[in-house]
């Protein structure tokens, strides 16, 4: 099932999402140049059919014009490769941004691409380890014809329709969004969708998250609870004797619930790995999107409470509130003088 | 595909739900006695292949002992129809909840329904209008023998494995989550994880409905805000220039994104009736089991901010919080002379 | 200045609370009777002047009837010492909880104790260590018989008009809310206003405590953060490169801010003792009347997210939340081969 | 009590809060110069004391050099009357911004104008109508020589030590905070303050006003509530059946209470001035300090859960969720046929 357009399109960055990215490619009949800064990670792309590129002017040289490179990299390198690749390419070329980018970078860097000719597309890419397989979900932002242009090399990076259920209410026939890929807007708009969407994520799976938890802790009533006044007693232990497998209920949520979602579906398959999940301790990181969407949020006046406080209890599972905590128990010590308790 | 091992089920409550349960078991070879104070719904039901009871008596005589009757009612009534009942049944028979009953009166009622011989199982139930063809996922709590008993009855409310992968990393071979049906734990547990799947439920909506609607807005720098004290000025409107399709986004996320799940996946049909969703105002309702959940956190002294967050939100959408906003404006015209801005 | 009707007291109970509040009544010309398990609290009051009582008995025998006797205890406590204690009691006396019971255990006792003629009047008190000197400020519940033959021992304990400056817009002349006390409803109200009074507490503690903590790190622009893809970049480090003294600006919050407290003040206090706070760690203790007002909060269906937020943060500085972070964390390894960061 | 090294003003912005620093000054022995483009204003205090300027050019004109001009004005106006007003002034010349700018701007500003050799000093401003008498409460950015040089203007606008006892455990004498006036860094950092200052203003009046709000619900017992599958039960109406006087609470707690605050103070007023609030319909606005601090806490790392929750529910209170709650209810339409309840 090759793609009847086959293309060739350039790739910088060939960590796991790169390096995937170009076999999805591949496999579909697209053919692709492909460099990084990790020899052995060309290498194995050569051996897998690529063609690799051993600087970026031979990247660029082994593109035919008009050239098509996509940036699959960690947001922080993004604009001084864009510093050194942008010489090497001419009017007409496309930059695609696959990566993390803030959108209002976006925005900058294609007002500037522009006044050289110079196509840019940012494209928010979902869909983790599991892409090469699943597809990728694509967020598409830029001008008409340069999306338009790029079309076969999304169709391929998406998941296409596959077996997922068409959207019964759906009466259009036009727009690729079935398939997994949509041009949202001009410049930044994919990579908008893109950062809310991850927000959506912090919010999806600290709901999961905190619900699992407090059927985990169903058992409160076995434990003993210290009497004093800095404790809160459990009135009702009775009604806290359970202890329910957390991981089977994870498992049949994934069927029939209203619940059941992909995240359920990889949280059973965590459990399945490890009852208790000693592997982790619970500091749990957030990479951007969560905050800028945020901000988004209230730039435009619209209240985002879920998605903040998913992403503040996570800043809580790094400790970043310590001094506040800190100046909670000064105070308690000075009106009553409470002594903290310790763990 | 009919059952192996059919079985005789009493259901009273006929409502959506409980007609649907009826529907499903029949399809599989089961034998179902039927009741509702709406004589019209036991009429469609027998004319479906259902043995109609014209009242309580009559429901407890065409059930063969040991009875097995399932109550599909709204919470505020199950007690009431317990009173009229019990006193039909035998030591034995056994009574199923499956509906949102509060775990704590299922730990009431198991104890008291104990000291006459009969059995209590409470079983929450999940899949809404759509349960029918999908199967319903079944949270069951109550003794091992009366749940073990009623397994063909599962069985068939229940999902099956169908065209869900399978967890990849899981080795046990036990169990029925992976049919969707799991026997949580004592009397109470079923309702318990159910109340809690609620609660989760209602965070995955925010955190849905939050992002969509910060996309929605990514137009605020169209907008003209008004320059005064009171309003915040939108420092950076280029930056808010998006008119992004919602509903399209809603679709693209079905396939291959991280947030993929059967709530998006309504979001999607729900934008496809209705682009604006102008049939809606945005009272949202909430029905218990996301208070109880918090309400379990509290006890357990577990947080559950984003949970909490979302059940508050629903408060808010309802202006409950109205009291509360005029003190605040109080406040701020007492130190700040504001005056309120009108709409 | 004493007071003009001297009543007698019976206390039970004297930890820093109880055996202040006898201070401050004998000190305006009240005579106590005062008990406790702990034999050498009774001495010292003794040697102040109180009469000492060896045991419940030898409390009841020494007050004069009809008795009032004040129990300020741990609220865990309370039912056991009621048990002892009112068979010992007479019709007509009464029976003052000035600690921090649940309202809803005032509702029952005081029907149990009404049974018996004994009344039973639940008193909230707040001041913490500092109310002997500035009087303590009480929110009280029962019949109005009751409440209003108290009233000279609620005038001795409550602060009085003091220095602080009459509410300008008062036209009403009655009512002894102006001078720190408060008959707030029938048995379970005084409880009820005092629990939410700390629920309060816990949002404005918060949301100082927040805002210094903000104030704190305005110095994140000198900090190197990381660069991976696991951590957000600082875009702006310029606008973060401040070193304020948060000590001094809780100082200049005391005098003329809208944000002036006596929670401010104590804070105040709290950095001039230690600018770091160097003494404690952030591990914050909740003792139930938080949990209480948003158990209310939900029940009567209106929004206390500050409140609850606040609550949180508490059970989030003792790590409460961490098996939600476990299950975060694993999601993110599962979907995107995230591995956690180490601190 | 006139200050013993009397300067000269200029203040632009003659509303409410720059004509009472005028006034405030005046009354101390300092001398002003004032505009505004409303004549009546400038008359109104010329008529007090000041000099009018009948221009910007006439307002340069008459200060001394080196000047200092105070700009009380709307955030969005202060760039263009900088613009004005900058040509007109002379190396050696101070402008201090007392308004509510953002502090980024500060930051932009004060490198502009030290290329021309002006000083400018940001100085938040907190004490709203109150200010004249009590004094307002100053938080100030700038370098060190500007702010000493403005020494005399502080002191004399500030609160002063007043009768606000000092804080106990202080043993340094140096700085102004007990005075009501805080150098708190280079420029910027005071409007930073008085931004996180007004984020926490919003916290607490959020704890105040919920607080009160569980206490006038007190009476939710005494509600019907309507008995369908869309309705939370209440389980124990008999818990909730006062009546309590909110406007009395208010007043009680301002005396020897934790939560005794000038907040506190003014909601006493308002209750005492209208027992209902009839005269607020609860639209809250914010005015960019709540944002800023958020975003502060953002970029910090910080987490400010209880200040974000109350910035969103002033969001809520203008029904800015409207949109999100839409798609709520569209949701639950589409899993569970739940019509919408009508108000």
């Amino acid at each position: 099932m090759a793609t009847d357009r086959p293309m060739q399109l350039g790739m910088i960055g060939l960590g796991r999402m790169g390096a995937n990215l170009v076999r999805r490619l591949m496999r579909d009949g697209h053919r692709c140049v492909v460099y990084d800064v990790d020899a052995d990670a060309i290498r194995q792309l050569e051996a897998e059919g690529a063609t690799g590129a051993t600087s970026l002017q031979d990247f660029a040289a082994k593109l035919d014009p008009p050239r098509a490179a996509w940036l699959m990299l960690p947001t922080a390198i993004v604009d001084a490769t864009l510093t050194q690749l942008v010489p090497l390419l001419a009017p007409g070329d496309t930059i695609i941004d696959g990566g993390n980018s803030y959108y209002r970078d976006d925005i900058t860097r294609a007002k500037q691409l522009a006044t050289q000719g110079i196509h840019y597309v940012d494209c928010g890419t979902s869909g983790g380890v599991w892409g090469l397989e699943r597809g990728y979900c694509l967020m598409i932002g830029g001008q008409v014809e340069a999306v338009n242009h790029l079309d076969p090399i999304f169709k391929t990076i998406a998941p296409g329709k596959g077996d997922v259920e068409p959207t019964p209410s759906r009466t259009r026939t036009d727009g690729t969004a079935p398939e997994g890929y949509l041009h949202c807007g001009p410049n930044g708009a994919g990579h908008f969708v893109k950062m809310v969407h991850n927000g959506v994520e912090y919010g999806m799976m600290a709901a999961i998250a905190e619900g699992l938890s407090v059927i985990k802790h169903a058992d409160a009533g076995k434990q003993t609870r210290t009497v004093d006044a800095e404790t809160t007693p459990l009135r009702d232990p009775e009604a806290y004797q359970y202890d329910i497998d957390v991981g089977e209920v994870a498992e049949v949520w994934r069927r029939g619930s209203v619940v059941g979602s992909w995240l359920v579906d990889l949280t059973a398959d965590a459990f399945a790995r490890s009852p208790e999940l000693d592997d982790f301790t619970g500091r749990v990181s957030d990479s951007g999107e969560g905050r800028w969407t945020v901000l988004a949020a209230l730039d435009e006046g619209v209240p985002a409470s879920v998605i903040t406080t998913a992403l503040y209890e996570r800043f809580e599972s790094r400790q970043l509130g310590e001094f506040t905590d800190r100046i909670l128990s000064a105070m308690r010590s000075e009106f009553g003088g409470h002594a903290e308790k310790k763990p």
